[in-house]
């Protein structure tokens, strides 16, 4: 117990670098007790104070980089967020011998392979468990907890604003769009929802939980990213009664021909643990060859939740200080010089079961033609379902068996082309989610 | 990546043993490429060959002790369960200078102090993630995913075989006696069902949890424990019918007067996510200050989710051989010169909610007596049910608020003592397991 104390520097002081200044302050005699040190910041680059932390008495230095010049600092935190600015902070962090710890989940899933580069050249660590899945431990689950394993799949609810709309969509028969603008006025949500609801966020979470799964370099450009904007009350409804829920899941598998990693609206069991999982809660489940399926679950965001991750990081570097770098948990779980050359799998390639809701107009031989296309294609049915209605059109919900995308896709088309058809099909993948 | 080997030797070759063997075979090249350097199964300790491991070509000794004793091994795995020669096979190996891996819950909660301290003063290691929960990392994830935060309480489902009986009790409405006699003819239960359904085995993991989460000493011999062989089918169903789940819980929460350390069958809101973890499946829920709720969900049992821990472990163990010993993760998650000495409370102190079945005669003037014995202890009723019936003895269900025991049992008493009054009264204790 004879260590000096940690020297950090936090650059960026809004929700999350508040929330870590706070809470390393709150717990630290707790904190020290268990890192063996005390963990001290030393300085914050932030361009002015914030009132949610009582930064009285710390450093505030305008300029960022200053922080990770600095000598006196030996681990540099990174939460001003965004690409470019973030990416040569921390870069100048690592040049300059610094640890970093981010919570910067599209600064990893884009950039984190130049930036581990740089840190096995430097000998430092670049700690992210912050960057998914917020307080949850899911990348020390993955990458320390489950190392006995060969994992099959990861699914993961890893966007809170995306969950709470289908949760109150169901629980409250919502349209998307009135969810959407509560979600902006509570904060969930920022003024411009793309990156929760398009999946673009649980996209970049999803590209690190792969690497960290699979060994594999971080490919964020080659995600499929599909939102939930499209999902209508009826669908939540449909859903319900054949036995699911919808939940916007981020899903990575492991195939003798590549590794699917994909973001979409997805059909799941209702009596799985995950769909139970409801609000802005994330929700993350691994099945892996050993351990079977396992789930962790916690809060996805927020300034503490977050912060929690962020000082779990600092305290594994400051354990690591003294360890030889091949001895320390590698970036990607894996040893960089050991990654896998698995390609990523075009969506197209993807095999999965589907939902389909069609408009049909009243017609005796509608439902022949449907099934006859589905048919053509080898898709076999697993259920269906024609609500009456006093309408012209009859929605028809179709459950597919497992079928290659290339085949649903061509199905679709040769459905939409249907005279008896109005409009588009609305096609919902379905996962069973059961161990392998 | 210029690492030897790592030579281990695995004490045991039951099932966990055959278990461990299997999947570090299978899965070497993959663990391999995580740890940095492969580890090798040097010997195996065991009276005879197990058919379900292939150890053809590692060499197997009779004696435990000889495995302890050899210079080759570097990591002892002790798999041989119970508590006096596993105790001596430790203390052993640590007095040899070995690291020690172990799936011993009772070994940690009973011997756990000794065991660590000897570890301690020879600078090794002594790793137990397989003793709680199996599978699921639950020891990592408190000792180091949540090192920020102060933790408020730990709630877990954390006997398999408890929750698999109570599981089938309530969807199939089927008796106790009747579960127990099918789970172990499955395997689930042992011969002697003791140990699972009267709570031994959960207390031994939460004593283990409780001193990660507080930074105690283990303190098996303060546990309070009821086993959930006096739950009926009318308990489950009246559960239901207001609103909750019975689960047999392990609950361990710091209060400023110490810490409850408790097992005991739980009424808890229907809703809670774990509330909806069934079979023979295991969850911990952790409320934390800064992170709030999480959740950790897995198989808590069987050979190979049990060896995922164990190989977890090893893992680990290899990575700390080259750290400074100041800087590993303590055994107990707190440095052991900065545990706390906060009591143990006992349960006369403890404070919770309750449920109450009690038997009464038809008599205009027995819920007045009830609730007159309640009022004097200052125990405030949240709901009450009168159950119609055509039996004499009408059955009364009562939720309380919260109480401290200690008035819990004088208003039990009492009640027992009325003459309109039959039999003994059922208490089960009620949980809400929200965040703090």
């Amino acid at each position: 117990m004879g260590f000096k104390p940690v020297k950090v520097g936090i650059c960026g002081l809004g929700t999350v670098g508040s929330g870590t200044f706070n809470v390393l302050q709150r717990n630290q005699e707790e904190i020290s007790r268990r890192a063996g040190r005390v963990i001290r910041v030393e300085q914050i680059g932030a361009r002015r104070p914030n009132p949610l932390a009582d930064t009285n008495g710390t450093q505030i230095v305008a300029d960022v980089f200053a922080v990770a010049r600095n000598p006196e600092i030996d681990v540099v935190v990174e939460l001003i967020g965004g690409c470019d600015v973030a990416r040569e902070l921390v870069l100048e962090a690592i040049e300059n011998g610094k640890h970093v710890v981010t919570a910067n989940k599209a600064l990893i899933a884009v950039h984190g392979n130049e930036i581990f580069e740089a840190a096995q050249r430097k000998n430092v660590m670049v700690a992210f468990e912050a960057s998914v899945a917020g307080g949850i431990p899911i990348v020390k689950a993955i990458r320390e907890g489950l190392a006995a394993n060969s994992i099959n799949w990861v699914a993961g609810i890893i966007n809170g604003t995306g969950n709470f709309i289908l949760t109150e969509m169901r629980d409250k028969g919502r349209a998307f769009e009135d969810v959407l603008a509560e979600a902006q006025q509570l904060g969930y949500a920022e003024a411009d929802p793309t990156f929760d609801v398009e999946g673009i966020d649980a996209a970049h979470k999803l590209t690190i939980l792969a690497s960290l799964a699979f060994g594999v370099p971080l490919q964020f450009s080659k995600a499929y990213t599909e939102g939930i904007s499209k999902i209508t009350a009826d669908d939540v409804n449909y859903a319900e009664q054949l036995g699911y829920r919808i939940k916007h899941l981020g899903i990575t598998r492991r195939t003798d021909a590549g590794i699917e990693l994909r973001v979409h609206p997805t059909l799941i069991p209702e009596k799985r643990l995950i769909a139970n999982v409801d609000g802005v809660m994330n929700a993350v489940l691994v099945d892996a060859d050993a351990v079977g399926p396992t789930l962790y679950y916690g809060a996805g965001a927020g300034a503490e939740p977050t912060a929690s991750a962020v000082i779990a990081d600092l305290v594994d570097v400051v354990r690591t200080l003294t360890a030889d770098r091949d001895n320390r948990v590698p970036h990607l779980a894996f040893h960089p010089s050991r990654l896998s050359d698995l390609p990523m799998l075009p969506m197209e390639e993807v095999e999965t079961a589907y939902y389909l809701r069609l408009q049909a107009a009243e017609n005796p031989g509608v439902l022949a033609e449907i099934t006859r296309i589905l048919a053509d294609q080898q898709i076999s049915i697993d259920a269906i379902m024609q609500h009456g209605t006093d309408d012209q059109l009859v929605p028809i919900i179709i459950l597919t068996h497992v079928v290659k995308e290339v085949r649903m896709n061509a199905a679709i088309k040769a459905i939409e082309a249907l005279e008896t058809i109005s409009g588009e099909v609305t096609r919902i993948r379905v996962e069973i989610l059961d161990a392998n």
